[in-house]
């Protein structure tokens, strides 16, 4: 299947309209997609934030009618008072765009335990309201509301065929892994699409493309109380099929690798490939060890080809296989090295291959392969490196 | 039980030997137990060096006359080579001191994926050799002959009394987490002690010990290829009991404790104490989600007392509580104080509970203490903080 990118963000897709508008440290972005047909995922992490508790309960409707998120302030450990912001975050939505209250999600990222401005923040609903439109410029504005410390704004759209033969698209935004302090690393994403499908479907594909794609993605390891990806459909064009499934998997991919690229602090991003696994967990173990690894992270920052590290990281993985017959390769524009070959050290001092793995190890995008030749599952992970950017953005007080 | 603690580290137990030689970056220590009974607990990763494979046949026999470990190099990725190596330190060892080859565990760190300096290891092993000696200073050589990018040799010994009244005795060296690149951060602890025990018994003592304490040391998670904790027993003591286990709990803490200040570029450490959880596995789970945590370990080297990213990380540990009901609570010299009770944050702008969070949170070694509420075990984590040293250690380049 040819699978085409094309502008517009979630405005690819016809009839959705978006905005965004920032003051200072906070922003807010609206998606309205009237009586769309959603589904979401969610924070698997105990300690979550009132908009995913209500995001949660407006997504059981299987509909929704607009999406409202701000940047700024999580609403994350505010208790009853923060529920209540959330609450008249959906209804300020509600109010300005003539939807019902109950199909509006609401998303929030920021700073946690503090109360929401909430002023401010419906000042810029209505701000926003006013500025809906289909277009291209719209969901930019969209996508920069929603930044916190990410240094650009992230989008995706494609256009592709049902097997049915109808064109179909998929849009989408996100955040990235920024924090602000004392908050964690969010992640937010949202994809508009016109196929046709139900609520469960939707959850369904979206289920399988987050596992493969933004749950692989490791920044620090730190999962976030306000982690949200939501999908909604206008359902205008033919019905949902594998053709879908793949290329909403190549929308999150490609979210996933400019999240990497845009981790706090980094300077490369890099995909691990693992291969040849007895298991398809086995391959997701090793693929998360090898990218989340501080010792990996750091030799990338370094540009040190340091093999011995990514097989150790594959070693602590609980991944199956005999250190005698792992490979690893590493790759980058620059050309492609294997560095272990069947447990053999190709790339020590002397040797062409260590020059070659060098160069590569200094591109700013790497892909490390690793074949457990054990099997014949595969996964890939996406991280970048570990630098002092990293620590000096989470290590300076807050205020 | 009174437990005090005395000089001596290994040397401490009467009849144990040792001695330690430097050349370099590479040294050699040595430890002789005549026909000791013995116990180990060797690195889990599947990627194991072969001095740990050689060993662990070793102590299938339960028993061991002596002990030799070398730095500057891990013998690990080394083949059919790197265990002869490992055999030949075991054989010249054997020679020198007139035991048993089959008696001798041998332990290795340092660079992994090149070939051991084999006449370099022989010729300080022989060097060794002639200087062992039941002495404080024997000791401190043995400690400082293993040390890698450790910065202060490692070593306790206690005094205690066991059920039936005898006087017992345990020594120990240990050498934590310094990194010799392109090597994983490699705990070696040689322990010895007096107490009457079969190695079945010893094991399981040092099981449970190594299960509360070194398992519970984070640094940067990565597990090393070459990790290994000895014990050995002259058996001249009484029997084996519970005062031992306590005694030794206490030895393998200190220990564990060293090595979390002597982690890589830290300038802190600190103690993660996780109670009343509903099972110890979640107070396991969340005191360990907590002390690695990059956002908690850079939060501790920047002195902000990010209740946050702490609530968080027991958050996404998968222990099971209720965030309304969790409790924050910091300690150091300078005092202790409450920054979320029972799910009300303390510490915010203006309180004096703020104030004095930041001095707790500006000193050394630090206390967290989380209450979850929701039963009755616990758990305690030993971690440093996330520095611009450790970035800078890790990435430069080897050579």
């Amino acid at each position: 299947m040819k699978i085409r990118f094309i502008e517009g963000g979630v405005c690819a897709v016809d009839g959705v309209l978006a905005a965004g508008c920032r003051e200072g440290k906070y922003g807010v972005g609206l998606i309205v997609t009237r009586k769309a047909t959603a589904a979401g995922v969610l924070t698997s992490n105990r300690v979550r934030a009132e908009p995913v508790k209500l995001t949660e309960k407006v997504l059981e409707g299987g509909r929704i009618s607009a999406i409202v998120a701000n940047s700024g302030n999580a609403n994350c450990f505010t208790g009853r008072d923060g529920m209540d912001d959330a609450l008249r975050m959906a209804r300020v939505t509600a109010e300005s765009l003539q939807v019902d209250a109950g199909e509006v999600a609401v998303a929030s990222t920021g700073v946690i335990g503090r109360r929401m401005p909430i002023r401010k923040i419906e000042s810029l609903i209505r701000m926003a309201a006013d500025q809906l439109e289909n277009s291209p410029e719209a969901s930019g504005n969209l996508a920069s509301a929603i930044m916190t410390t990410d240094t650009f704004p992230k989008e995706v759209a494609v256009e592709f065929q049902l097997e049915g033969g109808e064109t179909a698209r998929i849009g989408a935004v996100a955040k990235g892994s920024g924090m602000i302090a004392p908050n964690m690393a969010t992640m937010l994403s949202f994809i508009t699409t016109d196929v046709d499908a139900s609520p469960s479907e939707l959850r369904e594909a979206l289920r399988r493309a987050v596992d493969d794609t933004f749950n692989m993605l490791i920044v620090d390891g730190d999962e976030s109380t306000n982690d949200m990806v939501i999908m909604a459909s206008t359902c205008k064009s033919g019905r949902i099929d594998e053709n879908f499934t793949e290329a909403l998997g190549v929308v999150c991919r490609e979210l996933a690798r400019m999240m990497a690229r845009d981790g706090e602090g980094a300077t490369k991003s890099f995909q691990v490939d693992v291969v040849n696994a007895r298991t398809r967990e086995d391959a997701r173990r090793a693929a998360r060890a090898i990218a989340g690894s501080s010792l990996v992270k750091t030799a990338i920052f370094g540009a040190d080809p340091n093999w011995g590290r990514i097989v150790a990281a594959a070693g602590y993985s609980g991944a199956e296989f005999d250190p005698d017959r792992i490979s690893v390769t590493l790759e980058s524009e620059n050309g492609s090295v294997g560095i272990v070959e069947e447990g053999d050290v190709l790339a020590f001092e002397g040797k062409p291959e260590l020059e070659l793995a060098e160069r590569i190890m200094g591109d700013d995008e790497i892909r490390i392969t690793v074949d457990l030749n054990a099997g014949s599952e595969s996964a890939t992970a996406y991280g970048c490196d570990l630098t002092y950017d990293y620590v000096r953005i989470n290590a300076e007080y807050t205020t």
